[in-house]
């Protein structure tokens, strides 16, 4: 092993140290010079006409493609530049090694480059909080898990204040450019800023990087955003090992929460992945107006027959977003809401003669301890706290006071065992895979190329990842065409519409074909831990292989 | 990849197929032929004459050891042999792979030989209801994890009736010898089967090999069961990824329950692996005699630390049995029990007069949802569910009353937020690691040869483990030297102790000396997932390399 700086040796474990060493392979386009070519102009993902409102500066724009040039570049190769970056936003495996690729293209491409990492998110940019990332600081993250290099925050940079403040930090660092590493909102926000620099006539380009585990951020041009491939993997070792003791044990059924609140991608990959018996995709419950009491009801069914087969156990996956796409359910938390603002809940349940019938039902079937919740978790707006309903434990007791009344009416006899899980955090900063690893390391190099063209408003987009590395391509979309527009508060905001599970798509297809052979036999894969080298080492997800149209 | 069976191709991963195919490699001592040699006669762990009295057959056996044999070989080679074996309690990665090793045994040395695997653990023997493992059969489990190769079950063979269906059993299958590959418990049984079937010159002998993931079933002879390796890499794995998004994000308090009810052996191992803030070994808080307000002002002295430091995270490692080692918990719920089964709880509380003041005020300390746990969910015998009680959500409620305490007091002014993590099943069923593979393999291996040498009463013992495989040591220790009596229901009963963590043992004082460096500075360690092939990929535990006084 190559020698390790000191921080290394002492708290990084052997499988950390290892993973540092390995190289990382870039895209062909990189292996020479290249230039960067313009694509026609682009629109807007919706209301163009208030897109092009919004972003008189930089709407419209091509989207950029790196292409090997081969006589001399039109790129300039004695300048140095002045980068800025930021991460944005909850954590996602791959963060550190976008830093590495920005950092080694200004250092191969640029001499003399200075590259500045922003602490603490956005935050950081506000108030000119920074570190000079060095060769020495930068290397002991290349492979990493976590954001901790220079930390991440949930601020945006949205009033003018604020904007004036990240105008200052800019103008005072002489930046070049500013890479924003983030998801929907913190690539909407790179796009305002892009919008309002190149406004005010600064010198400083902004380009964008998609960054999600949920996966929800993603188009033609971006096929995915970075961390889903390793969180996946890693909540899909844990499901694949509980199936197996599920299976070994014979008497549980284990109810699974995966993260993912406003998409269900994570729960559509880690069940093509894992197979499980009973799997919910939140974009299909709302699109089929699905109750409480539908959800219910398709578990216990299968229960039921599963029992018939002498099969008392399971594994049922559930997106953390479940109760948020049940129209029903939404409904009784906005008139609870409104009941809780307006006064007291009286302990002799009077107040539940404001609800609407339907919703007063829907309270009625809830497991004691999810009324308690509804009633009591408030957040400081006195609203009903939906993220700290467990949902996999509320859908335990519904299921079970199901099995019973199928049980008064003879229809089932067995034992029904339920167990609950939360795979969350566990995913948000393991050791990027791989294709994470090096899908990063292509988007940050792809970020500095495009800040060194002189590019701005822009996202890092690598494509044609169902190739090996070197055939990926390298280019920048265009933000404003990932855009639409949202009318809050009576004005315009734009929005990257994040992007849901397709009923239609690839990966939603596949698994409806499945699902119902998973549900009553027994076709669990456990796909085990994430392996760096062997079979198994540069496997994608399938998600992004069947958008692809690649072979899964 | 080589061909492998229609199951492999359906049902499992690109990683599981490829790690059926992995070769396991053996002791040294089974490369040629090989005696078995007696050492000395044995005693007991304790009352020796009433282990004698109640083993009058086995008693005193001097453990045995597998020697390469210059000459020819006592052990006749010509023999062919029936054999049973059988899984009993719990889940632990490798047990797939002792079957894999009784199997390969008796194939490449005693010809024409049958094994049997016994369905649903020790009732199988009883009910007669077994498998015939050939080839086909037994080959696409090795190195899996789980025990659905022929499943396990909790069942004992302890009343006469059950032994003399057990002596059916074994008579109708004519079984030369029946491998019991359990816990303590379990090899207890074993011990009394052999003892049973001896006494009735039975031709079967019986073995016992050592499994359980909470490590608590080993001795200088059986230096470390197996599971326990593969499940502290899986919760450590997670525990890492949870130590990197907390020192990323900055701002949660991750509290981790681990498996392990008796004893702290896994707790202290993801320790050794992680380095926790805070992490309690409930072997200790008994030894000191800790209160339930102890551990809360353990903790929260920390957290308070901390704050001064400008850190608002850390993680804390809590055992699933802490509670039970509490002892003024201990005095609680055996009041509760009394009060509970002697009447009902009025609403008005007057029944916490009946408590003692001791139990009653920590009664009143304990958050709402614990107190409602406690008078709400009892078994059916009406008893505390103990097991029920979620001790990490406990914790955070617990802590963040007493840092309200100090925030009114002055001494407090930071942001406390607790998040609760469990793991258990996840770590039981995972992918054996290499160690847990190999060491699973010899003892299998080295249970069959205690067979073939007409060895009963023993338990497969494989030792030298810090050395490489072919330099492991083979042989048996005779179960009765691992026993002590306990007087219950006024008879002697034999039982194999639990073994604790020893407080003046290596894995805890390297833990001691450690902790308060990792409570308030940042010494977190993130091991990865297990890895079969690589540098950390032949590593074994910290507690394992420690009691062997090989360098950690």
């Amino acid at each position: 092993m190559a020698a390790t700086p000191g921080r290394l040796s002492s708290v990084y474990s052997d499988l950390q140290k290892h993973r540092v060493h390995v190289p990382l392979p870039l895209p062909s386009v990189f292996s020479s010079s290249f230039d960067v070519v313009d694509g026609p102009n682009s629109s807007a993902a919706g209301n163009p006409d208030e897109i092009a409102k919004l972003f008189p500066n930089v709407f419209g724009q091509p989207s950029a493609s790196l292409v090997p040039c081969s006589g001399s570049s039109k790129i300039k190769a004695d300048q140095s530049l002045k980068i800025g970056v930021v991460l944005s936003g909850g954590q996602a495996p791959g963060g550190h090694n976008v830093i590495s690729g920005i950092f080694d293209y200004l250092q191969s491409r640029t001499k003399g480059s200075t590259l500045y990492g922003f602490k603490g998110g956005p935050a950081g940019v506000m108030k000119c909080k920074y570190v000079e990332l060095t060769s020495d600081f930068v290397h002991p993250y290349r492979n990493q898990g976590g954001f901790d290099m220079i930390c991440s925050g949930r601020d945006k940079i949205e009033t003018p204040e604020q904007f004036k403040q990240a105008q200052e930090t800019v103008t005072k660092l002489g930046l070049d450019g500013l890479v924003i590493i983030g998801g929907d909102d913190s690539n909407t926000n790179a796009c305002l800023l892009a919008e309002n620099f190149r406004g005010k006539n600064l010198k400083t380009r902004v380009i964008g990087c998609p960054k999600t585990i949920d996966g929800d951020l993603k188009c033609k041009e971006v096929p995915t955003s970075f961390g889903f491939d390793t969180a996946c993997k890693i909540y899909a070792e844990m499901i694949g090992n509980v199936m197996v003791d599920a299976r070994s044990t014979g008497k549980y059924y284990h109810f699974i929460r995966l993260m993912g609140r406003a998409a269900s991608h994570i729960t559509l990959e880690c069940a093509l992945q894992t197979r499980p018996n009973v799997t919910f995709i939140g974009e299909e419950v709302y699109a089929k107006k699905q109750t409480l009491k539908n959800v219910t009801d398709y578990i216990t069914d299968i229960v039921c027959k599963r029992a018939k087969l002498g099969l008392n156990y399971g594994v049922v996956l559930i997106p953390e977003g479940l109760i948020d796409f049940i129209p029903e359910v939404q409904q009784l938390i906005a008139e609870l809401n409104e009941i809780l603002a307006s006064g007291a809940v009286d302990e002799g349940g009077e107040w539940k003669k404001k609800l609407k019938d339907q919703s007063r039902q829907l309270f009625e079937l809830l497991p004691q301890a999810i009324k308690d919740q509804l009633l009591l978790e408030r957040d400081p707006h006195g609203n009903v706290q939906v993220s700290k309903i467990e949902t996999e434990k509320m859908l335990i007791q519904m299921v079970e006071t199901e099995l019973e009344k199928r049980r008064q009416a003879g229809t089932y006899a067995a034992q029904f065992r339920g167990q609950s899980h939360f795979y969350g955090y566990e995913g948000r900063c393991g050791l990027p895979t791989n294709f994470d690893s090096n899908y990063c390391y292509a988007l940050g190099y792809g970020a500095a190329a495009l800040l060194h063209a002189g590019k701005t408003g822009l996202i890092s987009s690598v494509g044609n990842l169902g190739a090996p590395v070197s055939e990926w391509t390298v280019g920048g979309t265009a933000l404003t065409s990932l855009m639409d527009v949202e009318r809050r508060h009576g004005k315009f905001k734009p929005v990257i519409k994040k992007a849901m599970v397709e009923l239609d798509g690839a990966p939603f297809k596949k698994f409806a074909s499945m699902r119902e052979d998973w549900a009553l036999k027994n076709k669990y894969i456990s796909p085990g831990p994430i392996q760096f080298s062997g079979p198994t080492a540069d496997r994608t997800n399938y998600t992004l292989m069947l958008e692809l149209g690649v072979q899964a």
